[in-house]
């Protein structure tokens, strides 16, 4: 006699979009994107170990559909992610996503779990942890230029993880920009609600730009930006989709996370291929400088790396030991004899 | 007042392993191998319609962590598979693996699903789909060397899609034998359990290897393999993983899935990077020759490709249409308005 039941091998943790929102309501979304930036920051400091690649990515007219796998040697991890700008007039989310861990020495899967809201958070923590090093000293006021799904989220965390106290938010749509006034409402944040990027980006040490449309645009000109201030530029992510002039980025100190990866979709794919970039991880490790002047131009050009995920997914397995916010998946086969996966299906029957 | 209740654009249909199994009761074992190797088949006969990608693999000392993802430009789908030879001993699978297709006009995932017994049921499939156009005519015997989880599926498949109607059983463990022969008792297959290789290929036009070490083996040597042949070999899948001695590969006229793959991972890392091989998807389609004579040695030097997962997924996807065979998850984040992922989390608190 052979059990339907599958054994606890074969049960793979799922954390679903409604445990996810339970969990970031649990544990506190500030608390939440701290606890993810010292993750990504504990997993960019030990970057050396990690397998990378760059994405894979299927491109179609519409949009693209990437892998992006990483290991340490332990955990395997990676992440299934579209971006797919036309979605949103559809009703769809322009990002979705998933992600899974993986135990190396077997090979079995540890965990599952939506990354939809997980990789608005990663990418906020992101954001957030290399404006900590790279922003000028005392920054309290953000520009946030794009307030679509993302823009709530990089404006807590840059509040819970560098300290600002006000966002000034534009977007070519009012609508979103009231939507993310109302949403930041009550949050401690000064939010203002501004009728042009040059309005946006009055007095503000950041600023973050963060659209979708999938083309060369033009989001931010070069005489918008003056010295001493950090540029989070995120929405730039694939190939032909950039958000800055070029001249900016010849005024500007470099960062990025993979530079094999950010050199085909960052805001650098509009450079010469060894235009100089600084690595991140080496900021934050100590092994090369990050903001060395309160008049120089930074600019963090994240297009999102699979370590972030990787971090993100290591969190939440971690956070929800011993809790509720998941439930066992029968994804594995898992016979009694592993010889013997057609004697278990034929007992099925 | 938004509902906590996900739309159902974010849920995906989840095929689990129990609900793998009674999908393949219900359909019936022979029918559903037969029913894959058709869709296997038209998918390689529209084979230049795929976007094509060696499998991302992330090898460590106890094995292999791979993703396999296509696409045919309506559809996207991956697969999730580990290879680990020394699972069996902890009591684990050698191999474990899901898949997931998609939307390419969204990127919205529309199928996730165990794909452990999935992977036994298409390369079982495949290999005797790719029998049936290289094996002599009426072939009726198969030697199956190396008895473990793929062996009754191999069996089954060529029997349903290829005719034959007797396998002899040889693994370097009795009980792996055993095993098998007790599982395909009453399936219709004369079934011989055989002491020696030598004696398992005894008359038979169909010789199988399918083992599993994580090393090069020589399985099957030169003397061993008589002309008028036909050599499916899908046990050597990953660099440094072989079953034939070279000189049976140079006898052979070969067979493969996707070269730039298999000179990696299949029997011929062991030639010439050069050494002529002919495309399976081009017999298929009938643009090349498969058997030429009857004294001729064929060779199948299969290692998997994402077109074969492609169309199990497919499968799946078309048959559990309207039936119980599948629940839906809550895997997709997906607010009322697409940019308010934030104010759908807000108000789940």
């Amino acid at each position: 006699m052979t059990t339907l039941h599958p054994s606890d091998k074969a049960l793979v943790p799922f954390v679903s979009v409604d445990h996810m929102m339970r969990l970031v309501h649990h544990i506190g979304i500030e608390d939440m994107l701290r606890g993810l930036a010292e993750y990504i920051e504990a997993d960019f400091r030990r970057w050396q170990l990690f397998d990378k690649t760059p994405r894979i990515a299927s491109h179609s007219a519409e949009g693209v559909i990437e892998l992006m796998p990483t290991s340490d040697g332990e955990v395997y991890g990676f992440k299934y992610v579209n971006g797919h700008p036309k979605n949103t007039a559809e009703g769809l989310q322009t990002v979705t996503a998933f992600g899974l861990l993986a135990d190396v020495a077997s090979g079995y899967p540890v965990l599952l779990s939506e990354m939809t809201l997980l990789t608005a958070m990663r990418t906020a923590a992101t954001s957030a942890l290399v404006a900590r090093v790279l922003a000028p000293k005392n920054a309290r006021c953000m520009a946030m230029i794009g307030n679509g799904a993302q823009s709530e989220f990089q404006s807590l965390a840059m509040k819970a993880v560098c300290g600002i106290s006000e966002v000034r938010l534009f977007d070519i749509d009012p609508k979103a920009t009231a939507k993310c006034a109302a949403n930041l409402a009550g949050m401690g944040l000064t939010v203002t609600q501004c009728a042009t990027p040059e309005e946006a980006i009055m007095g503000a040490q950041i600023i973050t730009t963060c659209t979708a449309d999938k083309q060369y645009a033009t989001i931010l000109t070069d005489n918008m930006v003056g010295a001493g201030v950090h540029i989070n530029a995120i929405g730039g992510d694939c190939p032909g989709k950039t958000e800055l002039a070029p001249a900016i980025l010849h005024r500007a100190d470099i960062f990025v996370e993979f530079p094999e990866q950010t050199r085909i979709e960052g805001e650098i794919q509009q450079l010469a291929p060894d235009h100089p970039v600084t690595e991140i991880w080496q900021v934050l490790s100590g092994t090369a400088k990050g903001r060395v002047s309160p008049s120089q131009i930074t600019l963090f050009d994240s297009v999102g790396f699979a370590i972030e995920d990787f971090s993100a997914l290591r969190y939440v397995r971690d956070r929800i030991a011993g809790t509720g916010f998941f439930h066992p998946l029968d994804l594995l086969a898992d016979p009694d004899d592993p010889r013997d996966l057609f004697g278990m299906l034929q007992r099925a029957g």
